[in-house]
């Protein structure tokens, strides 16, 4: 693969070019692009400008509403609904993270259902806004199904990834992001777009034998992480992201979508609490002392450590010289 | 292994007169008793019979209050607070249930930390009880030190189990109940008892490698289930059920336990939500399409289904007849 060295306010400026010429208004295009740049910052390439070509594609069907102006608006003191109407979500999240995060700085716990949006992104760096304020956070979303529940070889729940964060003292917060198949859907397509294989167990071909093979994957089924134990809780984030959010599950996001690349509708799910009202005075030592016991043990690596080392870096980012092709070429709209 | 039959009834009042013989006040001794009797009517054994003769080593040696009397407190009006009274967990969860459901269901969402119990009973009772209200709960604990952080050989985290619950329309709820370790303590103990080999995978003997042998794990280290990602969610439980309650990581358990074989004193931590205030009307057959959807896929069973077929099972249980003469010896005091 040939590479380009881009800094970050290089990328910044390619992916905010690509966005805006293909109708997406400021607040949007803005919101869009600190989520690509915040994961080329953190080496999550999967979710950086690799997911560019599929925004535009939905932007260009008109499937998504570039200039969406999404409602924030409260169904209880510590309910909160964030409508981004049929955006994408960086925005609408940006704009609700407040109002959820004043909810559970005040009662100690609340909940925020996304609805009406669509969602491409990576959920570390909303579970991380959380825990900037000193809150934990728990946020999940589901949409295409291509995992098959344990003992099945079709596919019923999305990649249904699972974010949570945890604030600490001084220190940037505990945070993971998995997705719940055995390996997430952009390193699959990552894997098969250079050839790579990928250890068996990570999903069946389309005549639902295991394999290592990733373009045989696509065209199959991926499996759930951890067996039966995974499965049931991919389970429990197509309740929470559709079930309580009201909005589409999996299987109902792909029969209504129009296939043009980009993501279907779809909802997330938000749960934030602050640790102090929970646990009282005392808790973020407290909780130092378990990660100070973690990280003592040889051979155990905090989830998120990679990611934070990344940030650091301030040099450039070595990205795909045919992706950034591709990307100046749909910079030019099509009818201009 | 020989077994004797039992009806449920025979089961409760084996149960009951062990802990009334032993230190428990008729409080406690129904709270416990129906913690096993669910167990043993559920076909989960390890959480039935199989745990008394702990229960009744930590009454004998002081170490729990068989006459606690938990209270229940508002931190917020969504933060409920079980306070055992150094007693076992089950006579505080049945009296903190209710304030918590009472809280869900009125304001969408709260959650209560239980603190100063002794936690020995599967959880999946805990939450089918707040989705017996429509409501969606979650629990978790976390206790002895016996699982490894992914990548070494120490262990840090407890067995850890999350248990998940949603409401149905008109059917049981959908439930689950797992060990964040790749098989519960309970199974590796009782797999050593009747001389079975484990997966590869479920540990590692007492000098790091790989065994089969349950026996040489018990002295050894349990491993996560599902590698990295277990691992995260092993640690999200830790942080929940002690970094969010105030009350003990696995690691401070131990060291404050006196090794009497019982539970050592540790929190929960438990989740509760209303789908309906936060999805609105219409969301129970918004879910019945999901299950539907997921029971018609061939291969595929939802987790919690055989615990509820073995419910509707009355005929007698199958129990260990040597467990049964331990137990019978136990509800002869050793001062009487």
């Amino acid at each position: 693969m040939t590479v380009v060295n881009l800094s970050l306010s290089e990328i910044h400026d390619l992916a905010l070019e690509a966005f805006t010429q293909n109708g997406c208004d400021p607040q949007n295009a803005g919101a869009l692009t600190r989520t690509v740049v915040a994961a080329e910052r953190d080496g999550s390439h999967s979710h950086g400008l690799f997911r560019v070509p599929g925004y535009v594609a939905s932007l260009r069907s008109g499937k998504v509403n570039g200039a969406a102006d999404p409602q924030i608006s409260n169904k209880s003191p510590v309910i909160v609904n964030a409508n981004g109407d049929d955006g994408y979500a960086p925005l609408a999240i940006e704009r609700g993270i407040p109002a959820l995060a004043k909810a559970a700085s005040e009662f100690g716990i609340a909940v925020m259902t996304l609805t009406h949006t669509h969602h491409f992104a990576a959920l570390w760096p909303e579970v991380e806004a959380l825990a900037e304020q000193n809150l934990a956070g728990m946020a999940c979303v589901s949409y295409m199904p291509n995992v098959a529940p344990h003992g099945s070889n079709k596919p019923l729940f999305g990649t249904n990834p699972l974010a949570f964060a945890w604030p600490r003292k001084n220190k940037p917060p505990f945070v993971f992001d998995m997705a719940t198949s055995a390996m997430a859907g952009g390193d699959v397509a990552i894997a098969a777009r250079d050839g790579h294989s990928v250890p068996l167990g990570t999903g069946l071909d389309e005549n639902g034998n295991e394999t290592t093979d990733p373009a045989a994957i696509l065209k199959g089924v991926l499996l759930p992480f951890g067996g039966h134990k995974g499965s049931a809780i991919a389970t429990m984030v197509e309740l929470l992201a559709a079930g309580a959010t009201g909005e589409r599950f999996s299987f109902e996001a792909q029969d209504a979508d129009n296939g043009d690349g980009g993501p279907p509708r779809g909802g997330e799910f938000f749960l934030a609490f602050s640790p102090s009202l929970l646990a009282g005075e005392g808790w973020e030592d407290h909780c130092e002392k378990f990660f100070d016991k973690y990280e003592a043990i040889p051979g155990s690596r905090l989830p998120g450590a990679r990611r934070h080392n990344n940030r650091s870096d301030t040099t450039n980012r070595a990205i795909d010289a045919k992706l950034i092709a591709t990307i100046q070429e749909l910079c030019s709209r099509p009818d201009s």
